[in-house]
């Protein structure tokens, strides 16, 4: 059987990373994403431990799920209560979910001193609510926390736990490394061992504090494991959970397994960034298969080399996944680089163009240009060299204020003059700081003749000294990410002064955003 | 031999990272904290690449290095070119380093459609490099560039290309998965199968493309790998190389390895955010060991059986990494940090001074403070509190205007109205920027009172956007680096405008250095 089972805990589990917090509509819409993805299970979170649990798992039911089932994550019983009376238990099955997915400690010195139960109370409390929930109709699963330390300090428990969940009627038991701490190697042996003697489905549940959770899950499904449990980019507690965007290509495309329907691979990008969008995380440039730098080259030789066979230093095609390559342009890149950036404006045949362009931006980079991070600056810098490019407003002049009395908050004015078509336009306004304040001025002033920049926003706003030994006299490049309803693109500014810097920036980025829209009608 | 060997590359392959440039100032800063850490190999650069690589080999042979072996990294001659003649190798000689690291090709496919050279040749070109270097007195390892790609295609002329370079004298033979793209599982086996073939010292280098960059180096370890290259952070090409700051704490307090030197495994922490801090990265707060949520406990639960029993959700302790636990729900974190640094007031016997400092630098920290890389403000604060502190000048107000007009330099101009000993100074300056401007009216105001400032000067200026998704309205933290005849010291201030953040921390550098002048007369 090569059909691995994808079950997804990022409402749960990776909802305990820190700064993680999902509003119920957050959740019902990850819920879709995820299903679309095509994941198995969405465990969509803790039924007893908020009201917000509670309110999703009763709108989630109106959904219309394509494939996935929604899983409900809960503890066993309490010591000494009966099954029909425990709190969690009741919580479980009002949240109507098809799948339970029930924790219990399978760690003896934990049983012991965290619970302060017995051990053999212990496993009573694991086999009465696996066989309850079963016998109300649910798909059971059976997390044995702590199973990793609890194996290497006691086996004869840690095994037991698993044979007790099994015999109560538990669909999968799922092996957890909770501290996240095991080795690969470890783990491929105590599931191998474990294999032997459990003959149901097993799954995996592992966290990333040894840098190791795509590498110990990767390494049970090669002992038998079939149910794979992770978030979406890994997020969780701590270091987090095991990430799904890596595990399922490393699956699919290198070990030959079955997992997500048809196409979900080539969604895997998309929804990774919709979920740090969502959770409103900066995402991880590096993050592999589906990080924004995961196929970028920056060396001339590996550019050079990738042109000839994109095998050279690319292990996946990246659309199998929903990237793209990237060409990166810095002071490491030969003219290959922007050979292939050219390409697109179908130039690169022109040698004499292609030689200027190349000194052209080796100067900038000189003075600290830096457009590895800043494509659409580039474009524009290609744009103006080969005469497609039209002005859209010219600079009058602009006047920034920042004055400060005592120990007030300091006041911060900017005044923009702009020329349109001929008409000038004179706009003042305030902001938190004086890049903030010219640009509400200049998009005020702009706003009047191209409408279209309310859709536009910056996102992300970043200095840096470049010659920072010169103290306050030191240059600064300031680059500015925006964006609108269908593009994210960034843009640079280099100068001595940092009001300046952040106007070059904001300038090209509202030029850039014009461009590509008159280019839209164009084409239409 | 349980002994690793540790090969930084942090600031050669590092660097091909996305966004990732150092100036020469930050390299051999870097080189004396990787040092410090006790790695065994510095790469440096490039020495053909780039002129900043060329001055750093000049300027760090006049570093006094405790440990570490500073390597030049380079490929092997040019196909059909003389040894002597070729110009990588003679650059490399140049570079006067004790190591040279050689990179050549072990994958047929590559030397035929990349190299365009017979295998030959290339056996030759390998052979030659290693052999001319070695009696040249230089320490040679040879990277093997493709090395797991190749052997999978072409076992018999990888293994070939390994056993040339034994023959000619190379130090290592370092196998690379140079795609990133192999599982742990291939790893091992094919190592095992090399180190039955090389009897000499193998190394690994692997990119993290498929996420298992840190699985597959420990599985080359466990199959005799005694050199391992990697960079801080993980940082590199595409998504990084392998991440020195999970691999080193696996090796050593996992697997039983010795690396480092004494008490360089506790330097990890503040070495990863040194790096982050230089190169102007975001730290990646999940990042496991070193991140500052690493150890950081969520969960109610989990935060109660932390305390019963500090294993039960952490699989090292904190502290044998440098990394501290935190708290989420009562942000205890950096009370340590806090007790060295107010040790020499002689106050950690005062709880509620303790309990004061502590609550203040916390509060600080959430609005975005961070007094680490800014002792000068920390100091400031305390004396403060507790009152061994006065007033050297009082600010009435201040204005910087930064004007613009057409394609003109902006004209940039700062008055400062302070009072000293209740005469009132008023003055204007102008500046290449408005941070610039305003300093030097600050200056000119205060000198007249206290003539010793014309000795101090400002070395450095960072500036960091701590909230970045908030666009310009970001809030920013700036850092400035003091020097007078005697010291230097670091102030820092936090704002949503950059100017008056920039403020703060001019405010504190100046105070800071009549403070201490004070305590010197008072002394004599």
């Amino acid at each position: 059987m090569n059909r691995i089972f994808i079950y997804d805990t990022t409402l749960r589990d990776g909802s305990q990373g820190e700064g993680i917090s999902f509003s119920l509509q957050d959740k019902l819409a990850i819920t879709l994403k995820l299903d679309d993805l095509g994941v198995d299970y969405i465990e969509g979170g803790y039924p007893i431990a908020n009201p917000k649990d509670e309110s999703y798992f009763k709108e989630v039911k109106s959904l219309k799920l394509r494939h996935a089932k929604i899983a409900a994550f809960g503890s066993t019983r309490k010591a000494e209560v009966r099954i029909e009376e425990d709190k969690n238990v009741k919580a479980l099955l009002l949240a109507e979910t098809p799948v339970v997915t029930i924790v219990g400690k399978s760690w003896d010195s934990q049983v012991k001193n965290v619970l302060k139960v017995s051990l053999d109370e212990n496993l009573k409390m694991i086999s009465d609510t696996i066989a309850y929930l079963k016998s109300k109709g649910r798909e059971v699963f059976f997390d044995a926390e702590h199973f990793f330390d609890g194996y290497k300090k006691n086996r004869e428990y840690a095994l037991k736990v698993l044979q007790e969940a099994q015999a109560s009627g538990a669909d999968a038991m799922v092996l957890c490394d909770t501290n996240g701490g095991s080795l690969p190697v470890e783990i491929a042996e105590i599931v191998g061992a474990i294999r032997e003697k459990i003959k149901g489905m097993l799954g995996i549940h592992v966290h990333n504090d040894g840098d190791l959770a795509v590498a110990n899950t990767l390494a049970s499904v090669n002992q038998g494991v079939r149910q794979v449990q992770g978030t979406i980019n890994g997020i969780g507690e701590r270091c987090g959970n095991a990430d799904l965007c890596s595990i399922i290509p490393n699956l699919v495309l290198k070990m030959g397994y079955r997992c997500l329907e048809d196409k979900g691979l080539r969604k895997l990008t998309e929804v990774s960034r919709y979920i740090y969008e969502t959770a409103n995380l900066l995402l991880r440039s590096n993050q592999p298969f589906v990080g924004v730098s995961a196929f970028a080259h920056k060396g001339g030789l590996h550019i050079n080399a990738i042109q000839k066979d994109k095998g050279t230093y690319e292990h996946i095609p990246p659309e199998s996944v929903g990237n793209e390559r990237k060409i990166l342009i810095s002071e490491l890149s030969g003219s290959s680089t922007i050979l292939a950036k050219v390409e697109k404006f179908h130039l690169t045949h022109d040698r004499k163009f292609m030689k200027d362009i190349l000194e052209e931006v080796q100067n900038l980079e000189n003075e600290g240009y830096q457009f590895e991070s800043a494509e659409a600056s580039f474009e524009l810098l290609v744009r103006k060299k080969i005469g497609r490019y039209k002005t859209f407003f010219d600079l009058e002049g602009f006047r920034v204020i920042v004055e400060k009395r005592e120990n007030g908050l300091p006041v911060t004015e900017a005044t923009v003059k702009v020329k349109v078509n001929n008409i000038q336009e004179l706009s003042a306004s305030e902001g938190s700081g004086p890049v903030n304040a010219l640009d509400s001025a200049l998009r005020k002033a702009l706003e009047r003749f191209y409408p279209s920049l309310k859709d536009m926003k910056l996102v992300d706003y970043k200095v840096r000294v470049i010659n920072p030994r010169s103290g306050t006299a030191a240059k600064v490049r300031v680059i500015i990410e925006s964006q609108d309803k269908e593009n994210i693109w960034n843009t640079v500014g280099v100068s001595e002064n940092v009001i300046e810097a952040s106007w070059y920036a904001l300038v090209d980025s509202i030029e850039y955003k014009l461009l590509k829209e008159q280019e839209v009608e164009t084409e239409e």
